[in-house]
């Protein structure tokens, strides 16, 4: 007898699905980490403690399946109930959790076609099967939709990364105010660039849909949109631990939303999505906050630090509200000596100086796509590890 | 300016879910915990003290996305190769996953009505959209049905939750052979009987569509079934650190199976899914294995001895391959003695053998579904926890 094929036995859909590439978690030792935008400092000696001492025979027993200390003690942090809360192996499976919650996917004969992205024209009366963020924003979004069948709506920034605003998105046309599923990264990554709350509130007054806000990074920014998810009922805000609390490898995420869309999202919740030790450590976290937040400040001063002095050096930086910066190197235009030119001549561009850096141990992170793929993301680290960087920068310059 | 119903914007599909129940996990201390399948005995000393030195500053960083070390300790561990295997949150997160990667889900407009089991027949060529499985046994996999939007085919076991032959499954005509995915818990909770790999291998050769044996108590058993998933393109086995490695609080658990669906699920799977602490205790366990074995060896005499003791007691014990026993108590045709009646002089079912354990702060797991509603399952425990459990039925029986 002969077995089916097993790649027919996957559904059309995965076949072709390109999946998200994470950025890269080098296996050798000694390499400048400036990719994944990790905090340079290591969680507080508290949580540490906590952690460590918890490792003991408990680990045979499941955990809390819902998080409760943790939501508890997050409602307490934030002022509402923990009915608002739900917590996920980072804020990536909530993320993920969102579009399968909230949109509906395209029948597998429409999917068989190729052409999901709304912009090709025929798929009509979509708004329950879109998923709709800014580009360039979190390049996992577009990944979530293709995986649930949904369609895309990817709709441009401003040409310098803003927000653009209500009266600007009603005359693009291309924004859709029902669409089932709206993300929005605020501060945006992989720009860093912050949006103001007030611009925020007037685009999900008028928008009908779920909005998440994305705020993996707000901790670094000077204001943040919590108050929004509290306020409207379609509004959910995302959160993790893994950057602001260097907690990455426990995967502790959360969403604060109404708590309509917290029990929908609960439903399907995977039983026991978040490992023991790392709820653990996340609430420890929360008893030690003004350790994280002298850290935030840390990282903010090297970031202003770094953002001068690559400017300095004739890099375009987009101001940064996020624990890392978005710069684009010198043009010839700008910058007329030799140094931007590589050895065979051509001009230097982004790729080239990931890979020069990378020829120097420093790992960062290069966007092979439309618009960012003139820049490089680089993660703000300590401010010997940006004494370092700079080093290298001029060296390759010089 | 109203804004919807946030109710409104969750899928009718989510909006209509009955979630997965997990078994209770009890917030006061001195319970007598039999409920959810933990391994009674602390993870080797060893395990724990690697988790325990590796709690330091790396939490600040991503895990390994892909598992890579602990892949090629389980390749090593079964003499396949790491393309062979996947790592999840859990193993319910990949069972979870198989179901987004095997099963088209039916579309929207079908999935507002009623019925999306098969049996009522208003669906017709059905078997791509189909999540196929045994009742009784692991009551996550219709949950996991209803939530992507597939149809379910229950089929029921043999009255002595035996697994039917082919041929009974083709003179019964509910069984799917190409349905496009099939779950068979083995051995099988909650029952706990073991079935022969031999009849697993008949099944599988003439199953067409992928056929996911979930072995989360196979390491109690007699035989398992894992060379299928070598041998067979469309078979996948499930198994879990959870259970018999004393790992629930960390969330690991791995599929083995062809590389071809292995790389689908690698596609649709979250970029860090596995906790970092997690994997260091997986990959310390698999090197402290005869620590495990031991351990194995002493719940198979515990509940050896257990079942013997109720069956002394007029309790029907189903013949257990898992750490669990499933028993039907003694029915006033046996036990003809008032103690069968509860204080109203109704006959006491399972239900009341519950709550009467639970007022002994025992706690068992009873299922309120046919066929398995006469029944208790029971962890089986320390050896002193088996007898208070025994001393506490007797009381009862008194």
């Amino acid at each position: 007898m002969r077995y089916p094929n097993p790649n027919r036995l996957v559904r059309p859909l995965v076949r072709r699905l390109a999946p998200y590439t994470p950025g890269e978690q080098p296996k050798v030792k000694g390499l400048v980490k400036l990719n994944t935008n990790e905090n340079p400092y290591p969680p507080s000696p508290r949580v540490l403690r906590i952690v460590r001492a918890a490792v003991d025979g408990r680990l045979r027993l499941y955990p809390n399946p819902t998080a409760d200390m943790l939501r508890d003690k997050l409602a307490r942090f934030y002022g509402c109930s923990a009915d608002n809360i739900i917590v996920g192996n980072g804020s990536d499976e909530l993320l993920e959790m969102a579009v399968r919650c909230f949109v509906e996917p395209m029948p597998w004969t429409e999917s068989l076609r190729a052409g999901f992205c709304r912009h090709t024209g025929h798929v009509s009366s979509v708004s329950r099967h879109i998923v709709q963020y800014f580009t360039p924003s979190y390049s996992l979004y577009p990944v979530l939709a293709d995986m649930h069948g949904a369609v895309k709506n990817p709709v441009p920034l401003t040409s310098d990364f803003t927000l653009p605003s209500v009266t600007e998105l009603l005359r693009g046309k291309i924004w859709d105010f029902n669409a089932a599923l709206s993300f929005i990264t605020t501060p945006n990554a992989p720009t860093g660039r912050g949006y103001p709350t007030s611009v925020l509130e007037a685009l999900c007054r008028v928008q009908r849909g779920v909005v998440v806000l994305d705020e993996a990074y707000a901790e670094f920014a000077n204001e943040n949109a919590l108050s929004l998810a509290l306020r409207y009922p379609h509004v959910i805000v995302s959160r993790t631990f893994s950057k602001a609390y260097s907690l990455c490898f426990q995967r502790v995420g959360y969403f604060i939303g109404h708590p309509d869309l917290v029990h929908a999202l609960h439903k399907i919740r995977d039983s026991y999505n978040v490992n023991g030790l790392g709820q653990l450590a996340a609430e420890a976290t929360l008893d030690d906050i003004a350790y994280y937040r002298d850290k935030f400040a840390k990282i903010i001063r090297t970031r202003t630090a770094l953002s001068q002095q690559l400017t300095a050096l004739g890099f375009q930086v987009v101001p940064s509200q996020t624990n890392f910066v978005f710069a684009k190197p010198p043009q010839p235009a700008q910058a007329q000596h030799c140094a931007t030119r590589n050895k065979r001549g051509q001009l230097r561009d982004a790729k080239d100086w990931f890979n020069r850096l990378h020829e120097h141990k420093i790992l960062i992170r290069w966007f092979d796509q439309p618009v960012v793929r003139d820049y490089l993301r680089i993660t703000v680290g300590t401010p010997a590890q940006a004494r370092y960087l700079m080093q290298v920068i001029r060296q390759i310059l010089a």
